[in-house]
């Protein structure tokens, strides 16, 4: 169980910010996030392109503004739950919120503040027969942790980036790596690709393009899947793990179940704190909306300062709150 | 006679940002400031203060701030009017509007933004009689153009980093220098200090500390002024110029007549687009007011954002507009 001030769901650019602008005014933050890293859709998405329109950055790429942006949260010490997803929200009577993720995880706060963009990422499922059944069993859209597929069989699936950065960084952890890919050229980084067929030509990975995978098999855990070339010739391989990589597409998910007040598939807030109609529980960045709404960063980090100042008076009601430059105050971390 | 789309009155941070919010949609912008540098109350009165809430900067040096947001704009290829206090504003029939500075420069432009933060920054004014009189013929407040002094007799008079900074400058230009400060320590930068006593025993200028300067005299001209030190001992000094830098203090000033709408010395805006009462008028940064406003920087830069999109529709009255992020899109410079 864990207690915090107020708990963020989404470590997105803007959800990161928000530690920043709650721990200026001394409110603690525990952040969620269904992916296994922070950084929202700029790490999931596109971490090494370069961004123009962050104030007073004339670029910067946008895995360097997620690393800059945890440099200045550094002092508030945040704690963060990652790979889990926020599934059930309660308010308790005494205004206290209880959440709890998708792996089981409680925590207990008196201000929400859903900084969840897009929604949560979930994978694009190939159509494999059976495949759902063995979800948890061998079949992993997403590698939370590397060290689980130490000297285990391993095939990926896929022929983006993702697919490719895990192939190299597999080949020197699992004890079998096959990479499967339904065309012949890759659609990710050139200097990844380069590295996967040199991985192939040195035999340290089984590649196999223009397949598919039509079929897996097993008894409860996974123990191999069959593969389609172009000439429709199969071939069976023994595996402990398949990982389709297809790419992950946004879901807004259990949020739209939890009474707040929807446009398309957005959460209307006022934007005089960017709450929602929920008192205790404000909606940030991509996943609000409001006459004039922009889908920019830069609108999310001016989102989560008007945030704050609200949510202090939850967190505490009897103080008497007064503006301070941080040029004068400077930063009084925990 | 300057013609643009859009006219920014305040070359701070927010005025500034403003230029490339507008230069993404294409607009050309004009700014003017009354100071004689860009970076509003970040150059003017804490250049070299470290701000640690700007996202993504963990710290940013004021200075640097204002230069990374000038790189920032410089695709855009903004034109600036600087050292020129904006005073007549009128709308004319066909919704242009004609601004007119103090120094009589005319601007044609559709749209006008506001970014005047606290106001102008206007001198304080030692107590010295006649003092007015001799406004512009010998006294001054702000040194615009220093080769101005050049081979000249100046005197100063200040304790603080703007005088101190000054002295410094031009110790090597004008022909005769003297400082005169009121105390006998300084308030501004320890080097600084270091520098003008070691310009003083060199006898590279002249240093009257516990000294005032209680007359001045001309003919038209100013020819010389008259000091008192704190033995009430007095001394006259012939002289071309008078420069009193005594700090500057924000005034709304002209804009206080223009009709808008103001609450507090702040004017008055619309969240959706940061427009004003006046069609066409949008006042963005710390100038403006709304429930739940901030005066923070990064605020400001929110509100320049979606007032660019609202000046869009006015400049380019007939062309559909989408949301393309910079990432994808990249800077088109003019
Ligand atoms: C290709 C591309 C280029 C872009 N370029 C720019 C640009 O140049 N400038 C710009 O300003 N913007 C750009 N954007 C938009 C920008 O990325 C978004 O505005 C920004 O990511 C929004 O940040 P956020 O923190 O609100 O949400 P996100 O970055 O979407 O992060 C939200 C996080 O919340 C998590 N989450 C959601 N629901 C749950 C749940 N129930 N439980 C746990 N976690 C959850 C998600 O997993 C996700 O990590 C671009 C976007 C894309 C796709
Ligand atoms: C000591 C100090 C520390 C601060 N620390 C922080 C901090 O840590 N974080 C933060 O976010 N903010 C901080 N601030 C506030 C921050 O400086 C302001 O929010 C910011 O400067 C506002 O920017 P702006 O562009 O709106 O206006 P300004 O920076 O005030 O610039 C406005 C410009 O408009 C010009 N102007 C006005 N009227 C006219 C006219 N009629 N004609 C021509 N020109 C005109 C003025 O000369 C001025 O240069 C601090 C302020 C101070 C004083």
């Amino acid at each position: 169980m864990i207690q915090t001030d107020i708990c963020i769901i989404g470590a997105g650019p803007v959800g990161l910010f928000a530690v920043f602008e709650a721990g200026l005014l001394k409110m603690r933050c525990h952040v969620i996030d269904a992916l296994p890293k922070v950084g929202g859709q700029l790490t999931e998405i596109y971490p090494k392109k370069p961004i123009y329109d962050i104030p007073g950055y004339p670029m910067v790429l946008a895995e360097d503004l997620i690393k800059n942006l945890m440099d200045q949260i550094e002092p508030f010490k945040p704690t963060f739950t990652l790979g889990e997803r926020v599934e059930k929200f309660y308010k308790e009577d005494d205004g206290v919120f209880h959440l709890r993720t998708s792996a089981g995880t409680d925590i207990i706060c008196r201000v929400v503040v859903i900084a969840g963009g897009l929604g949560c990422f979930e994978p694009r499922k190939p159509e494999i027969p059976q495949l759902e059944e063995y979800e948890g069993k061998g079949v992993n859209y997403m590698i939370l942790n590397p060290e689980t597929y130490r000297n285990k069989k391993v095939v990926l699936a896929g022929g983006g980036d993702s697919a490719l950065d895990w192939t190299i960084f597999l080949a020197d952890i699992a004890s079998e790596l096959t990479l499967v890919h339904r065309n012949e050229s890759f659609r990710g980084a050139p200097d990844s690709v380069e590295k996967v067929m040199e991985l192939a030509k040195e035999n340290k990975i089984r590649l196999l393009l223009k397949s598919n995978i039509n079929a897996i098999s097993g008894n409860g855990k996974l123990t191999g899947v069959s593969i389609s070339d172009h000439n429709k010739s199969i071939q069976t391989i023994e595996t402990d793990y398949l990982i389709p990589l297809f790419g992950l597409s946004p879901k807004l998910g259990p949020l739209e179940n939890w009474g707040l007040n929807l446009d398309k598939s957005a959460i209307a807030v006022d934007t005089f704190d960017y709450s929602t109609t929920i008192p205790g529980v404000y909606a940030i960045g991509d996943i609000n909306t409001y006459p004039g709404k922009l889908k920019l960063i830069l609108c999310g980090f001016h989102e989560a300062a008007l945030m704050a100042q609200s949510a202090y008076k939850i967190v505490f009601p009897n103080q008497k709150f007064s503006l301070k430059y941080t040029t004068v105050n400077g930063i009084q971390s925990f």
